[in-house]
């Protein structure tokens, strides 16, 4: 059989061991085809092609339920769920997506892009069985690196506590998240690596016991728990911690043995409460370039099969934000070793890698720990630290407690910086940076801003750095900047909560935040290719917004425009309405930002051409809102 | 010495054990007289006097730092650091706060009202000091209800695996947090006190060893491993699991034994990483009431110290919000067994111990774990049940990601309720229900309501539980409704986005939110005995915001007034002004609501006049800003 016959998992029933190994072989031709040319998530899925053949051919797909944890590592899952032939779309615009999503296939029965959530998820539909007496199996599958979040972690705590809910948690062990992985659980899972089980100690264990001198034939109660301790020292430690939390622990498996993974899964389906499979992989199995490389390999652009190297692009690229951004605080952290560098588990997303090679003492790690990574920043601000957290716009979301309770009610200054705010691309909804804005400008005491350029970013840099009244943010996009040129000397901050004028015209106010701002000057190009000549304004920050510089433009010139990359719905332009209306400047304004929907995976500039964000586009609906013969007003 | 002496907690250097219990006595008599008269958390404080006692007294208390969990149970801490005297004024206006405040005290070293952040902070400032060269102490006090919150789980396995960081954890382990705790952690804790520790075994492992038939005098590496895994089975298996994790682990230790804790603590500090100490303490020691019924005495309003009832109020009050919600929601459940409310261990808070009560099966409380109770009710919404998720508007802030990512994305029916929104009174900024208006009506997908009153609470609960179209929340708020006829028939939704005209008026356009509607209509009625007229509109959503309806009423009057109890910045006054400047309804507005600061304990009513928000400021300021004879516009 070959895979692209298969529409439906249920076909691996039936199939021998060197069928199935005949399928892994060719999802991992397609897999490593697909990313190969159009880039994507390597390392996660190939490790897991033996997992998921193994524990398909132990469940009933149309009944049985497995929910995914991230979703970038259901490359397999989505081959042979039907989704083989269109495989070569992935990541692209109506393709396949990157990440997991309900509406994609009937299969997909969580989304997913974020770490951590998968056995919540499966609980909750296991507690539904159960209380509709049905009788079908749920399976979270969960990597080493997700299982450190806190969610994860409550969810453990919570499930362990049901002993009669039957769910099945299958650890993908791979030692890595996408960086290796730090804190206490990710080490106790490693010393199960590097020591074979004990099983013969098992196996022999109530022989022995006879001969112990202490115990003898009749065990005392007390004695009795002592028994059953010195039966955990036959499994691994990680185990005993589990068992201890109410879980039946069965593992390590090697992860690409097919025999095993079938048998052990098919005995863990024997349990009728929580049962956690500990599976033991290899990350980019089966592509030697990746298994050597299991970081740069994670998730890859474009590259040669052959050398693993990068398909260089057609023209030189200007440098990336996250680079300059990285570039720059290893710089002003050489010159202050106040300040610390705080990543969860994104050190080469954001960049902060630089830090850890050049300056290690000041660069942490927290893992999948956003929550954590937020108030251990606070912490290190009552010390008088300089801490300066580098989380995607996206992630920062799950330390929005952390950031309200433990940062800005107490006035703590620590900087966040927050990287791929706004349209993220081929990620799709789950990771787009679109409310950060809305989000964090309605808590008191922080200071809010975005740069328009990466030299603008330098400074702003230094501006969170030197800020020490209390919180402060920044937001910057994913991806190239303009090229401009960087800051080499003149390492000034910008002074808080004020931004700047960089054209004038007395027809329009075009007023725009951060990566928005050289759309407006655009924008305004062409409008006045038309006759309309235009006031551009880097607004810089949106709290404190410049409420001195815009009112009084906003009254003269009567009609204005505001221009974001994120919600609508109380973000930037709404923050500019809220200032006209309270100081009673009653002129008509036009919000251009994403709209009350999800944005789709696809490339982002052809996101910002759905949602009409492109300059001529802009400029296009700027005059047929102020500039028609009848302008339109609300009956 | 009599506490009243004691302004600086290094006082108790030196004193005798007997000195302490009297120390511990006077503490017991101000902390129950004290709440008794004036309400406020009672059994947390009581079980940690000779806690906090023992620990103070082997810590220079100038240097080192102790950080409070929650901060409720910090009574005795706040009485030996200066405010013994103070303390009659715990929860009032300009009071001791029931909560921690950095700036309330130099001793107070991190702020809490939250539970979980304790040992984030405290590492933060460990990392801190060993980054400074400093040498100070740093101290966690966490309760064991707190510990299962996803962020002290992190926090555990990032200090955990930090051996040369010295850090200590004091595991206050009284069985509760505020209900009686759930999950596996709390289970396994229990199991401790259960069975005494096997200290005979531990004390003789080396010589047993020797004559074990497996063993003998040298032992190769792996059967060392085995070794030190027996040596765990002296500790309790909770110890075990924190040992694994990489904390030494010590206890379980009597926490109202003063000897035992001194001489405890005193060994932890020998260590030079990750310490937790175990203390085993009861919730309400010394008061005998409160040791009975250790919920209903967590906190209290006032009461008789002799009978320990409540002093019935002098008049009769209606209903409150979260007795109503919890009457209506049994009512609802008895008749759909899809329903599923979810606490996350605010079973009484919330009302949800009357669904316990009566339908056991349709409840289900996770413990302190907001995200995990949220994407635990997505998976509920998979499957098709109706998870109506009662959490407390500021407690929902833990779960922002799994809202959004779990819950709205995928837009699941998932049913938040959020109590405790707006102002709550004696609990202070951390507990403040600010922002719960802002953060959820950026993301797209989700119904946003609140109802005007009790009985509109009981409708907006129907058409809650009705809606499967997607999430949809609705904010009450804490304490008493109107006392307005409930609803016992005629079980109709309402219509979705639909608001409604309560009072018809030429002069003024008022638009309520929620709890501000009734307000709005007492405006109304002060602005009439003025001469000036207004129409009075409740919004009931906020999204979708009924533009239907607001805006021809708008453009119509022409002058516009938004009412809500939440953050001015993105909340419903901005969503107001939003759709009118979208829509080119150039009106004047004038937003009600609460400023871009903290707000501060105090009755709710002092904070609402503070805040220039009963009716009468509020009329007053609307005659000034739109009927004055020389209006402001700005220049």
């Amino acid at each position: 059989m070959h895979i692209s016959e298969i529409t439906h998992p249920n076909q691996l029933h039936g199939l021998s061991i060197r069928q199935l190994e005949e399928i892994a072989r060719q999802i991992r031709e397609r897999h490593l085809q697909t990313v190969a040319k159009s880039g994507g998530h390597l390392g996660p899925g190939l490790g897991v092609v033996e997992l998921t053949l193994g524990l398909y051919q132990t469940l009933d797909l149309d009944r049985d339920k497995v929910i995914w944890d991230v979703g970038h590592q259901a490359y397999p899952h989505k081959m042979i769920t039907g989704r083989y032939n269109h495989f070569h779309t992935l990541r692209q615009k109506d393709g396949v997506a990157g990440y997991l999503k309900r509406c994609e296939n009937k299969f997909d029965h969580f989304g997913a892009g974020h770490a951590s959530t998968s056995i919540s998820a499966a609980l909750g539909m296991a507690l539904a069985r159960d209380a509709k007496g049905e009788n079908f199996k749920t399976a979270a599958v969960i990597g080493d690196g997700a299982l450190t979040g806190g969610m994860a972690l409550e969810a453990i705590n919570h499930a362990g506590h049901l002993p009669h809910t039957r769910l099945l948690v299958v650890l993908n062990d791979n030692e890595m998240s996408i960086s290796p992985n730090v804190g206490a659980i990710s080490r106790s899972l490693n010393r199960v690596r590097l020591s074979k089980p004990m099983q013969f100690l098992a196996d022999n264990l109530e022989e022995q016991f006879k001969h112990f001198p202490l115990f003898g034939e009749s065990l005392t109660p007390e004695l009795q728990r002592v028994k059953e301790g010195m039966k955990r020292l036959a499994v691994p430690k990680v185990g005993a911690v589990l068992e201890e939390l109410g879980f039946t622990y069965m593992g390590p498996v090697d992860g690409h043995n097919l025999e095993d993974l079938i048998t052990t899964f098919k005995s863990a389906h024997t349990y009728s409460g929580p049962v956690l499979v500990h599976v033991v992989t290899t990350k980019g199995k089966g592509y030697a370039i990746a298994e050597q490389d299991q970081v740069g390999y994670h998730a890859q652009s474009p590259f040669d099969l052959t050398t693993g190297k990068a398909i260089p692009s057609n023209k030189p690229k200007p440098p990336g934000y996250s680079k300059v951004f990285a570039h720059t605080l290893v710089k002003l952290a050489e010159n202050n070793p106040k300040i610390i560098g705080i990543t969860a588990a994104m050190a080469t997303g954001t960049g902060l890698t630089k830090l850890q090679e050049k300056l290690p003492k000041q660069y942490i790690d927290v893992g999948i720990a956003e929550q954590h990574a937020v108030t251990l920043a606070a912490g290190l601000a009552c010390e008088g630290m300089r801490p300066v957290a580098a989380i995607y716009s996206t992630f920062l979301q799950r330390a929005y407690d952390q950031i309200i309770h433990d940062v800005c009610i107490q006035n703590l200054p620590v900087f966040f910086c927050l990287d791929r705010a706004g349209i993220v691309g081929a990620d799709g909804p789950t990771h787009q940076g679109m409310y950060d804005i809305a989000y964090l400008r309605c808590i008191p005491n922080i200071v809010v801003m975005a740069p328009k350029d990466e030299a603008e970013l330098q400074r702003m840099l230094v501006t969170g750095v030197n800020y020490t009244e209390g919180p402060i943010a920044m937001r910057y996009p994913r991806g190239n900047g303009y090229g401009v040129p960087l800051m080499e000397e003149g390492w000034d901050g910008l002074p808080i909560g004020k931004g700047e004028i960089l054209r004038n015209g007395d027809d329009i106010l075009l007023i725009g935040y951060g990566s928005m701002v050289y759309p407006a000057m655009q924008t305004a190009e062409i409008l006045s290719e038309h006759g309309i000549e235009a006031t551009v304004v880097n607004a810089r920050f949106v709290k404190p917004l410049d409420t001195e510089l815009i009112l009084p433009l906003a009254q003269r010139i009567g009609k204005v425009v505001t221009l974001e990359e994120g919600c609508l719905m109380g973000g930037f332009g709404s923050a500019v309405t809220e200032a006209l209306s309270d100081n009673n400047v009653l002129v008509p304004v036009k919000r251009f930002g994403v709209p009350d929907k999800l944005v789709d995976h696809a490339k982002p500039d052809e996101s910002k051409a759905d949602l009409g964000l492109t300059p001529s586009q802009m400029a296009q609906q700027v005059r047929e809102a102020f500039f028609s013969k009848q302008p339109s007003v609300v009956s």
